[in-house]
């Protein structure tokens, strides 16, 4: 089976070179009825457009989501919810198609490397797979793709918002700058303006000058994106293969320059005694429903763990507490120094890197980290409506 | 879709609960015409068997697998290959179905728990999920299951072997004691005759005694294990939401009581420069075919990379270069110590575990991840048969 | 992917060859809570046994067919439902595994055909497929293998039965005997004890006479079998590739000897006007629930259809309308005369059959028909789940 | 699973409403290095439009497809196959998304319509399925979604011409007027030039007549499309659920107003004697290469049936023999006379249709019978890869 669809019930399948026409994509199985903010996916795509923080790249696609079907004006059909908001559209449960024409692709830029492969990116191993390639930028396998990941991640996350969800990623590494801030103690407030994504300003600024400083140097640096889910439904995740856990990892291994998961104490845990480790559960509350402007929240009685090292699964399955996990992301593989490297006849060239990229991929990670969070749940809150009678 | 069936083209269901009348599983899409040697398939289950290690529990289920369809004996079809060794079978293109019966399973053990979520199991949210449990021996959430992913690694490992193809798992971390050697040093001879599965003698030795500390405080400790595999083939990964480093992740997640995944320099990385983490691609050679046996070996020019940090992939497709990834997994949750809990009314008691338990789960893990490396690998190895004209 | 899972959300993986040690299979999907009764099911399968009518073949493998998982004893659990009768489970969740171990198989009988293709079966294709092949009895091309689908079909008619849908299959064709009366004047009462699953008395009898002709004539005859399905669930199927019409016409054709598949008007809607193939729809009433014991049903307003040539579809979605459809069959292939063939080498033979063949297969058929009709139902019953918010 | 994705390996997945901005899809699968004419379909879309065939309706949206990736001009790539024609693309492996921009649309048309359910459409199910619809000209449930159907055809044909194989489809019956030319003596020459599609040039004289007369009655007829294979590829068809002739039947009853399939012998099988219905397997020779141009054709000798019951597959796989099956539509529910039904309210009314329709819908569905099968054969190709060793 083609590796371009994600999902079961919920399912994203995308298409789309760097410098092709278009990149786009189809969302299959989003509920019928369910009312869509389009503004709102505009926004979550800005925030990974290059450009939209001071740290990226210069280059602007403006990358403008189109919608060719699948939604419908309110006013077309005949039992309209009441609290429809001016704008809106409703999902008509049929297949949401849309498109992201490419613009400002100058592949003039890459003509040198149709017959370099770049170190450490994917020239080489697509040679090897399929025999042919689309070396102007990338091709498919540059990031610019995961922009169709943020369109569909943004309708998962809407549908996900009718539960209370809330799912939130952040920096909390750059190079040696690690974030020591709690995760309970974490405030979001404002984070899309911050230009590292990272909650704390004071790390947040040494991060933002480590950047600026390895950018000067030509070189890019790593870095760590977490990623909190909270008022997470319960029981999400399948036991055995698709565990809640796998899923997320496989979602987040499938991000461009992702080397590694954990979730809850994570790699941590295996330096840990278990009469550490276990958290005993207690009886307590847990909210289904809140509403900060209004003032007030609903809490039912529940289970819940007295620490957080389980990261909001035990067994692959959600128990309904806070979710955290996190993905480590290797330096971006383009820097402005020569380096060495094989043509595609197998001979030793030195490469000298033109164009525009970023020193460090993770504050535009951040909200793709987000939407392949909501791909996922919003697949497994699905998929559990048929677990019971 | 149901979590029981991993994999598109070779592809394993399996079923069962730890303390029901049989687990079983049935492979479908192994292609025809591969001789199996059954006998290896046990002795790989064997080794994951409870009491395989001096270190693990005293239930000795036996674990014999028997095969029930999809393969034939090869005096009863017309084509034989020519080498087909004595008590070998070979494969009929269907589904090779397989029982692993219960037995030794004194149910009466878990009797009460029927109403207790046992801290850092997976009682609480199966509850939450299905309503209805079988609570002995955690039922199907039981690490018992992992017996089929066993049965139907080791046949996806003979499929893999006709390449050259060698998956090596190993322990190289237990609690705070760390296995310093560097990969490429490490030697695998003899590895299932140490009780932990580490390939260093004097680690192996401080790890053993680190577990039988724990386990004379009636706690339990966490680890690591790592995996490499060696003559990968070439061009194996989806190169975008299945490539090769996120299905493993997604595999080894599926694991019980795994935390965290990492390929090549994972959460290394984040604090790594792109000058130092790019190898720089060189011409050199790989190993096609080697026998240390008839003493000879055959090597063709092909790219290789200056360091090991990628893992043996790039842009989620392996180069053909050895891959290496590692698995955190958490302390396991049964230890002999009273703990704090909740039972099914939400209140809370105290837990005081009987029966018998792993201190440290990670020797067993290693054929475990062994077998899902190979699953993962046969699956994208058949896949990439479709990639090119 | 390989071809030996049915369905998406409700899901039967089988595997098994005619004359190996066990067939059996692997429901996933089915929800938990749901109480089974198990005899029921053996109950089913003893209908689609060799011997099950006077008209079948001698063959008594008995099929006895044993659950391994997934289900759980009442008194194990702690939320019983109330009115669970005495003998029943309750599924679990997880995966049902089960088995039918293989009997009174006389391999020998088969040991000519291991270098001859019969004329109408699959030895020539699978020969050609896989290059290998299981001659005895067929291998896994015997229809044989539609046990493990009865006793699937039997668990989904216990979840469609929770929606009053009752499905029911009969022979209304044998060769040229074609049943008459029109589908709603048909009771079926006692249709298992008719050896022909021919609901008019009359007409079964005379089917029964050509049977018994065809089969002293050393021939095989074809048939059709009708399916009638009451009480249909509204809004099944998926509007585009996987209409409710074509996931059952795939269904239909995937059983053995099929060759054809009409819903509704079916072939005769190629020679009727839009005028009178359409039905007006008119204000009418649907029952939902009745109980002709107890004595009661329960009905809701309805659009309904003045004519049934729609078959109980719209565009490929159940209007909750009776459905019905018929499969063509083939005379069996194996027949007690004298054919011309050729064996593997191409050379020119003649085949004289042995063994205990059925000179018609549409009785046996029928059972198979209405699991396949049931695996359908309970898996769009499944997947209607998430079609709206 | 969301049911607008058709296929395995070789897949497409469509959206689009017929007046919504845009219809489109992605095929995923096609293997890299594939040359293809993009000219040539849009000529095989042509042939499905409306206004394609002087007897259908005078809508012409123009269809233009316009395709978004996965495919790259030679020029781009270091390895050029040879014979690569003027203005041909290469495939790279990547999804191929495309688009069709919708025209013409006049939506005021259907306003009558919005709380009306039309008889024989699907009008009423899609309400009881989603509780929401876009009732402008049918919505999603509209045949204007088959053209993404041909699209993805028009590709798998491509693929499928290197094994040699021709997909041809032609009508064979509309109302009463029956093609009787047997199969094997049809002559495909100007096929599309033929109003009807019916390559008998006195059946078609006839047909035609009955279309307009019956579209002067204000009326519909309904009709048979056969279809033939020649150079079928051996082997393909997956031997229980996923039968060649499974997938085949579930690929055209999934065509709008398709009532019934048969492949080889269909219903008439019920008739037939075993004796009269096998073909005896001589030796005998297949095309394998053949070009008239060229004036060549290349054989191998192979085991071929002395009749044609069979359709070309044996035990649901294809011998290689020709494939040849029918699908049976209903007379399109549109007619130009006053119709009793009710509106979502369950209130009767009288329905006047306006706008323009088909009188017989054959014509046009010839192209979406070659279509998918088209895409059912692909899929099956690139399948039977795995089969073997």
């Amino acid at each position: 089976m083609p590796g371009n669809t994600f999902g079961q019930l919920f399912r994203l399948t995308t298409f789309g070179e760097s410098h092709g026409a278009a990149l786009g994509g189809i969302i299959d199985g989003c509920p019928a009825g369910l009312v869509l903010d389009l503004a709102a996916v505009q926004e979550e795509l800005d925030r990974r457009r290059p450009g939209s923080t001071a740290l990226g790249t210069a280059r602007t696609e403006g990358d403008r989501v189109e919608f060719l079907s699948g939604v419908i004006d309110p006013a077309l059909v005949n039992d309209v919810p009441e609290l429809v908001e001016e704008g809106s559209v409703i999902t008509l449960g049929t297949p949401i198609g849309f498109i992201l024409r490419n613009q400002d692709a100058r592949s003039g830029d890459y003509d040198a490397l149709k017959k370099i492969y770049r170190p450490g990116h994917a020239d080489l191993t697509w040679d090897l797979k399929y025999g042919i390639r689309d070396h102007r930028g990338g091709g498919r396998s540059s990031a610019r793709e995961t922009a169709c990941r943020v369109v569909g991640g943004a309708i998962a996350r809407q549908l996900l918002a009718r539960e209370g969800t809330v799912v939130q990623a952040y920096v909390s590494q750059v190079g040696e700058e690690v974030l020591q801030v709690p995760p309970s103690e974490l405030r979001f407030e404002g984070l899309w303006l911050d230009p590292v994504r990272c909650p704390d300003a004071a790390t947040s600024a040494r991060m933002a000058a480590l950047i600026e400083q390895v950018r000067s140097e030509g070189d890019s640096v790593g870095g760590v994106v977490s990623c909190m889910v909270r008022r997470m439904p319960q029981g999400l995740g399948e036991p055995v293969f698709s565990k809640l856990d796998a899923d997320l990892a496989g979602a987040m291994l499938g991000i461009n320059a992702a080397k590694g998961f954990e979730i809850g104490s994570g790699f941590r845990a295996a330096a840990m005694r278990g009469s550490e480790h276990n958290g005993a559960l207690e009886m307590g509350y847990r909210i289904t429903e809140e509403s900060e402007e209004a003032g007030y929240r609903v809490e039912e009685p529940a289970a819940v763990s007295s620490n957080d090292h389980s990261g909001g699964t035990l067994g692959g399955i959600s128990s309904g507490e806070d979710m955290h996990f996190a993905v480590a992301f290797k330096p971006p593989a383009t820097i402005a120094r020569p380096q060495r490297t094989v043509d595609v006849d197998l001979m030793e060239v030195t490469l000298e890197a033109k164009g525009r990229h970023d020193p460090c991929v993770v504050p535009r990670a951040v909200p793709i980290v987000e939407a392949m969070t909501c791909l996922v749940l919003a697949d497994h809150l699905l998929r559990q409506r048929t677990a019971r009678l």
